[in-house]
């Protein structure tokens, strides 16, 4: 077969794991098809403005535990809606063409590229427009369709667990309610797997909108049956139930606090003044996307790496290594991107939830 | 249903998650079923002496995060074959009669029986003699047969990983060869994945023989291209190929030594006196089996601990909640231990390995 | 000499190593003067309103790497002002006459108070009413004068290191500017040695003002040479030069953004809008004062703890221990609180952040 | 002045800071002083073989937390007695010579040596041969004379800690005595910190011969107090009173078993045979000399590593800066060396471990 070069890119958020799905995919190009890998810098935006450099074998050495991606990545480099700035104004154009004109230029035989629901939208495009396309799925917030998990995602819960375990000894002594906010738009998997495993007293999700009145009346019972604390994980997309939760405020602007600090700050305030327990809000933000990955993640992204070079080798385009069950399976990736992938309202894992005492909001 | 009260008791040695295992049984227990909850303490040692104690739902509390028990555990009691110090001598006695004797004493309508092999083979054999015995699967070295995973093997990775981590920044600065032995008697699922995780360049198992000078030959083709330190990593049950490796020792009583230090000794001493780079072994032994668990591990535990609860309810006696895939499934007792778990030799996963470059010793 | 019976009780905050201080105390107490230990509940409210339990030898058995305090805390809870909820309203009356009627109710020889600067206000008025009171010095800012550190502190520290670490990764892979605030009201020892520790290129304290624009020109001169991203550490407690500084924004309500969000939202937002990066920022908030101590605090609050009991023992009445270099010795609690140990702009640590290459805003 | 060039080597094993000190040298010597450093590879062998590199700004950015060394190590690379193969055999030569000639080649005006005692002779005899040396002191066991602390004990502290925390559940659950044995071959620095840290029951340093039946005493005084578990911390150098520990071996060759085994060995079977409990016995190895250094590591060794810096700009050879208290003081080489820093049988630390219950096997 005609395979020789096969260049690789990283787009979207960080996520930790995309080194070892770097590192994976070169090992396996180089041992065992003696491919050349082309490594596309920052994205999509390398791949429009041609900038690249080719991988060796050596170029991987170490990388295994490092977060990030040695590539740099761009958040915002869509070929098909390219920022270009033009006289204080940024300007968007179709550049699609440009990516393919480099595609070309580099030689490639195929492009695996790593990312979530965006990166697999461009990819998409790209391989309507011809281009021999491979993804990787990466997404913290595990809610990409098709494949039950993605690496980072075991990273994000770690960290919030670990975080939880530290507040937990604060919450416990000080006699306080401690709202962490964890990452999650549309879906609460960080949330609730994070909050399980932190042992989190509440865990509000997108899924399950919220009655901040169930919240505070079962934190009542807690502080009744002598628990003067509780954990409150919530999801930052969650939403209250009704769309809206009323606060009488005694300051001035409530809007942008409210849209400044979060969801946290929603709940936190809502059962500061329906509860007299001292509340704290946390907002993990960028510690959940970062740093070194779990065993558990640099395996499953080790697995993706290797996984892609065998899509591309067999000439699957189009498709996406998924994890299913024990399994790596190829996906089309527009069965990725099909829909979100939300927690099912009757998912055992909720069930699992209430029943260890777990209030949700319901 | 008149299920009205379950004992619960951890057989066999530490794995993180335990703990958890038995805060999920009695909460739910207890929320959803209003059960009396009865904690054993020291595995079947509690049964066969009648040391009990029932468990509330504030017993519970701030355990999910712990190592250990809270119910204690001993390794040897068996109530089949139940050691008892007699004159400077132990002789064993079939007490199993007295374990039975004392469900019936605690007016135990179930029991949950939280354990490895050893521990499924005596639940087992209560069950035919009568008893409402349900399992929870728990083995650090994930070699029980019918469950993709079981709770303790990730936290055991994680530390594997981490000591890699640690030990590869010696390795490279210092130019060795850094041999970390790991557990896993029968199966090398732990050297497999901590490994992967943690770039090993050589992972030993128990499942594939090593030929001592394919090992060293790779380490040399390392330090011909520029990688003057390598990292292996082996399973205790790692044998040589042939069964046996000859080492020219210059000490005298080379038996003993083996048998110490373990596996690690014998392929550090192989390489070392085959290859001119400073050999150096660590054996993690017991880090891998205590302390707190990952929160992979907490939240496959509280499933685990959930699941054991219905199939109580359901009155399924004889079998374990195992997971396969992403679902918990119920499976009989016997089919866990029909057979040891090892790595297939057609594993993918050890594709994956070979693909990026690591050398198993074939 | 009469010693018999010694209380002791935690004010203030939540800071790691107060359950190892308990464990030393309540363990020297019995072992080497066979006094009673009483632990009084919920800081100075339990003296107040009488709430105690007798702390025997092995209550404090495996407390040493717990966080939080297992006598519970009350931030707010001052004898001399003493919160009471009256009718929707809360007033403060002097209670201090309670506290010392329970004092000699307990039978109590002494007192050790564990606390900050708050605590040891209080502590030092309830020995001008002729309490036997010594004093063990906790803050995580490390602003307390007289003791070189205190426990909790390198903790903290820890924490914020550990959180650049992961940061490092997504800012040099995306290329951006990231904003980590830490705790330091007034003193920017956290944000001094967790900044060294972690690489933070810009590192912003309260004892010295910053001007925006030094900062900005720092971050542009590390771009031209290559290095597209920054680490901006700031102690909550910082100020801009000038007591100001002036953001242009297209939002309409600043005001409470900057109060919700804290300085580093002004640092963050200063930045943006004059550089062509991503700013994101990370507010670490309670994970820096909560969770299982290091090492170093342990060893720490171990020591304080027996040199508290010391102190009792000779009836210096007044006093607490601080380190000094590598000796605990004894200083009047007047002087710990005499004023709070602010960075000298003289030290030497200054000195070393400069000559490494970090930005301190001046 | 004429300082112009500077080398910097880093000697002997490894230690978590080596790369914070080359790195907080190669900074400061730029930005403050615009001299050119020079980086020599694997300690004093890149001296006598002429090895090295120009360290520019870049080459340490990113380093800080890095394990190991970037310009490698050599444990036996002594000029005055160089180790060279010679058919078969390693014979040593006085190439001192080389050593200085290379010095000059380079256009060194100051070499900095990282390294512990063995180091510190070498450097010692440089500089009688009139090289320009400065040293920096660096020593897991924290032996070297002079200083309060080198980097990288704070870390192997850690490490021991971690691994205690984590044994400690299993030790509890199990009822078991577990004996870790930790670095310390003549100093029981990280023993005594280490074990007072992690709760340590029983704490065996080189400066104490320990009483095997003191040891087995004072555990079956816990036992018979309800705790049916104990956790021993042995530095690897220590020995029995009297020197000799009679064990009644029932397998044959015993000799070798100890050697290999360690000190661990020789407590953990002298606590078998005497107590009715298991043992079992970790060693923690090179788990203690690698890996990322802690906060307080890399402040301390970025401040060594500046300090070295000004020392040569002041011309200040044959020193190097230790830590004293708070404050880096510059002391004489020889004065580093003079003696083995152990802790004194006055030190107030082993005060604190036996007020808080520590056996010390005395």
């Amino acid at each position: 077969m005609g395979m020789r070069r096969v260049g690789v890119l990283s787009g979207g958020g960080d996520c930790p794991g995309i080194n070892a799905v770097i590192r994976a995919i070169t090992k396996k190009a180089i041992l065992d098809y003696d491919l050349e890998v082309i490594g596309i810098h920052n994205g999509f935006e390398g791949l429009v403005e041609g900038k690249w450099r080719t991988l060796q074998y050596t170029d991987v050495s170490g990388i295994l535990a490092l977060g990030g991606t040695i590539l740099g990545a761009s958040n915002k480099a869509n070929p098909f809606h390219y920022p270009v700035s033009e006289e204080e104004e940024v300007v968007f154009y179709d550049y699609s063409q440009k990516a393919i004109d480099y595609y070309h230029q580099m030689k490639l035989d195929a492009l695996i590229c790593i990312g979530g629901d965006g990166t697999f939208h461009i990819a998409n495009g790209l391989l309507q427009k011809g281009l021999n396309v491979v993804g990787v799925p990466k997404t913290i917030d595990n809610d990409l369709s098709g494949t039950d998990l993605t690496f980072g995602f075991d990273t994000a819960v770690h960290v919030v667990t670990e975080a939880i375990d530290r507040i937990h000894t604060t919450a416990q002594s000080h006699h306080r309610v401690m709202v962490v906010e964890v990452m999650g738009r549309y879906a609460g998997w960080i949330a609730l797997h994070g909050g399980l495993a932190g042992g989190g007293d509440v865990i509000l999700i997108p899924e399950i909108p919220f009655d901040i009145n169930t919240v505070c009346e079962y934190i009542k019972n807690r502080i009744r049956s002598g628990k003067t604390f509780s954990i409150v994980v919530v999801a930052e997309g969650t939403k209250p139930k009704g769309g809206e939760l009323v606060i009488k405020r005694t300051v001035k602007e409530s809007h942008d606090q409210v849209r400044l600090g979060g969801v946290s700050y929603l709940v936190g305030e809502g059962i500061a003044e329906r509860i007299h327990l001292e509340t704290r809000m946390v907002i993990l933000g960028h510690l959940q996307r970062g740093g070194s990955p779990t065993a558990f993640d640099r395996v499953l992204a080790t697995r993706f790496g290797t996984a892609a070079i065998a899509l591309v080798i067999e000439g699957r385009f189009g498709y996406f290594p998924a994890l299913q069950g024990n399994h790596i399976v190829p996906l089309p990736i527009e069965e990725g991107i099909a829909e979100l992938k939300t927690i099912p309202l009757n998912s055992p894992l909720l069930g699992v939830a209430r029943s260890t005492g777990t209030c949700l909001g319901e």
